[in-house]
């Protein structure tokens, strides 16, 4: 069984740094790697939805895994690996693997509708790309339309062996978190980690539901690894406290679509990236937006110095 | 041309209060109608989607917006007449307008996908109800699935000269806001006003873009008219300062479908209706989500004393 | 356990016919009703979806389920009484049933997408409009957008005494047939009948399969009842090559959307509606569209002597 | 301008052969081409929907395209090379296009709703492929769920420079063709090719109605080729009598899913295909619909000899 099932802690998801001309830019990749490192991240999530993976062909897909991998060294990088067909699934997951990834993530298709649909998806996917690569569910309904109840999360466990972690980005969501642990407690199913996502909107009580941690691309993770951390040290209060300091920003990020300009930029004005370039089709982030980004920094900084960050 | 195009201020979505044996509250209307109106209210939506208008029969819906009419007087009250035809919708409008509403507002289909199916739906509903009667276009995606424009928007204000107000809750939305503006300033479109929904949680910005305040459901509707005249005032710091207290418990009520449930509660809390039944389709609240909320209800009262309230 | 549960034959899909200004036509509804029982209909569904019952407002559509009532005597009349929420929806169902209708028809809302949530759905309508009324589950994927494993559908049976029949309109759905009836054989479901619509568009397998007949509005009804009855019989071939015969035309009635026009079109042409007016929003019927339908009427003439119509 | 502008005829949709264990069959793609070239095809399309091609990584990808267009000499193939990003797409066209492509097929993301995002959809597509290679639209709402209006694909049309042909398969989709040959005729579009898709379903009018031919992969291809040179030679009720005696063929094989099982089934019941085999996700052609469809050959055969096949 994959080391995967124990993770907790933050496993931030990491975006694409392109250069202005759209080429990867793979500095920025070491230097964000470097930091997320450093603030405390236990592992790394790699070409997921915001990570812009559908907007690189293969060759680049497995050059940019590479990367990430050779950078964190022996602490676990996810590989997401979501394609439309299986053959291209497998090609990536297996690659990955040989390059020293520690499991691979799939979204399902937004075609999938019944419960027989969603796990049958499963099954032939962790079949496709071999029972021996350890497997992350990515349930994210709001992207993704598809809605997996957590009997159906259950079922794809208790199919699949090779299945070590769910992505929780369900929305609403808590209720989930606990009716999972609780199947865990009356032994219907078998341990697994949950890392959540949603752009860490609900990190605060997912904490407390039960969820290991934090799996999602926020600008500050240094923040989300200081709130795990300080839930599992039992300070609530100071938990929330950080967290509420956040959350005006973090709503802001949360938004679709215009979220990934607002993330890149931030990193890039914290120096972790050096472009916020995107690849088409990319997300505009007007002026106004920048200056609205501005106006929660400075606000944030009063709570946090690490938002203190040099004029534009 | 209607005084809604002239519109401001908040416009709470009032719920619709049942008794616990799912009987219309008619005592909690007027209770909560002389509280919407003591906070400084200027106006009121009925049988919103969130007032749970789908579960009244065509008799209950009428009577529901009679008893808000009543309770508030000479201000402006907007009856939600969303329908699957225009032969239910029209009756409501005409009885509702009877009555003495001041408007009406529809909902799209969720079958639309067109510019010219979403343009063509609205022209066929304006003249369904009348040209006489104030339509409210509701611009809700994320519970709807329809997706409109800016320039879908201005289309159909320029081809029904009865539409005078967009319930704004698209998302990310704040671009939409500053574009209609844009075409108002550019003289392509002619003003028509802007209550933003979305369950508040981008109010404080929302204003800055140009619209004119709210129109949602949180249980604290006192906080939304605050914020709306500290940012009419220039109070900028002191808006963002009082809405920010209350992100974390706004986040948490804008869960889709749990939320209306955390609305509910909160409103019993403060003694605002008799009860929190909701009729079926219901949402559940957990007790786990119950001491979430009082959680939560005891940071915001370190801030806003309104929120400091007796013990279960 | 109500006798529709043995209900076989062909249960048309009753239009709801319009004077050319939009009032209901009721003299219509006597001659389309008369016609329907002379050619051996053994029952009506009355506003369903191409019933265009959206279109009505709830006295209309009372007025309408009575007059096919009374028109069809002791033949049982099934009324459609899809609703966006439970209050409206047993409001039309009891007045329905008290006025002598057999039972009630029922779409699910299309944002159902779990096992879970369309059971539920099932359970909380048929406890909304009562135990004593007989309810009929419509399962149309291609209009409702939901998807109904046969296993959800055996749930629906199971939970719910009061569930007699399937309007199947699943496409494809041979298959789903066949699991159903297979379901009956190993004792894991309760026999219900099983009618199908889907325009008649795979009717000739779909008796073979075991459905007991057809409920669809094709514009020929006398031809549906010939091929149910004619494979009851055991005339395969026979009931083939009428059925091919008419696949020409029912394929082009069967087009979404503009089907409805055609359908219309038709049975005005066979003089048994006054006019083939719709409510809004209508789908439009193009001069070339008409020449179309004329020049398939033609070449079926040569095949069945029904549609030879006197010219335009 | 590329010459496909004024492609017609019938390019069959290819199917892409695998053998019993999954390999790719490339003995079959010549045995097929031939026939294709044999019964009168003026081109074909391979890696469609149709053709599996998300079953296909990409490499694979690469090897299917360049034995189709080595068979087909001097004709042209069209290459599908729809993906989730641009830069797979890229890839893939101009490979395709080195190799001898004629073009490329390029289908929406299901999540475009909006005429903006279409048109802004193509003209990216259009420039990340570069403006040297020839593109067709794949127009197919029932199966990617995107509406584009003719208004849409004339701006597209207009936008882009390369854009040379529409598959046409919206369904109902009669009036379209009409609208876009009327937009030539007013001058407000340029000509483009339409070869219409749909599974032939409405192949008889689609002709009338201004398509240029069909782009489908029914299996009976000789049988297209026949109906659009009876059409092009004005023998209307001729095309008509072939057309109808395969319509309940034509129908079966066009369900969703199945449909791929019945034809891959048939091609190999003829000899073109030494194996039906699909990749998984696999559609399952029960030995009940086995036993329609060789009802049907039968049937088809009395009319048209090349449906009469040895028996199984």
């Amino acid at each position: 069984m994959s080391a995967l099932t124990q993770a907790h802690g933050v496993y931030p998801i990491a975006p694409t740094p392109f250069l202005d001309d759209g080429a990867i830019d793979f500095a920025s990749i070491d230097r964000l790697s470097e930091f997320y490192l450093r603030c405390g991240s236990t592992g790394v999530t790699v070409l997921g939805q915001l990570g812009e993976a559908p907007k690189l062909d293969a060759t680049e897909s497995l050059a940019v895994a590479k990367a990430f991998i050779r950078a964190f060294g022996s602490l676990p990088v996810i590989v997401g690996v979501t394609a439309p067909g299986f053959a291209a699934m497998r090609t990536l997951a297996r690659e990955s693997m040989a390059l020293g990834a520690a499991g691979v993530m799939i979204a399902p298709p937004n075609t999938l509708r019944t419960d027989d649909q969603i796990a049958g998806y499963y099954a032939q996917a962790a079949q496709a790309i071999g029972a021996d690569v350890p497997l992350v569910i990515q349930d994210y309904p709001l992207t993704f339309s598809v809605q997996m109840t957590p009997a159906v999360i259950r079922r794809i466990v208790a199919d699949n062996a090779s299945c070590v972690m769910l992505k929780h980005e369900d929305w609403p969501g808590l209720e989930k978190i606990s009716a999972l642990r609780g199947f865990e407690r009356d032994g219907s199913m078998r341990h697994i980690s949950i890392l959540c996502g949603n752009g860490g909107l609900f990190l605060d009580f997912e904490c407390e539901r039960g969820a290991d941690g934090a799996m999602t691309g926020y600008a500050f993770p240094d923040m989300l690894c200081d709130v795990v951390r300080l839930q599992r040290e039992g300070q609530r209060d100071a938990a929330h406290d950080l967290f509420d300091a956040h959350l005006p920003l973090l709503r802001y990020e949360q938004q679709p679509g215009v979220g990934l300009g607002v993330r890149k930029h931030v990193l890039q004005r914290r120096g972790l990236i050096a472009s916020s370039a995107q690849r088409a089709p990319r997300s505009h982030l007007s002026s106004t937006a920048r200056t609205e980004v501005e106006y929660l920094l400075a606000r944030l900084a009063k709570h946090d110095e690490r938002a203190a960050l040099p004029p534009l």
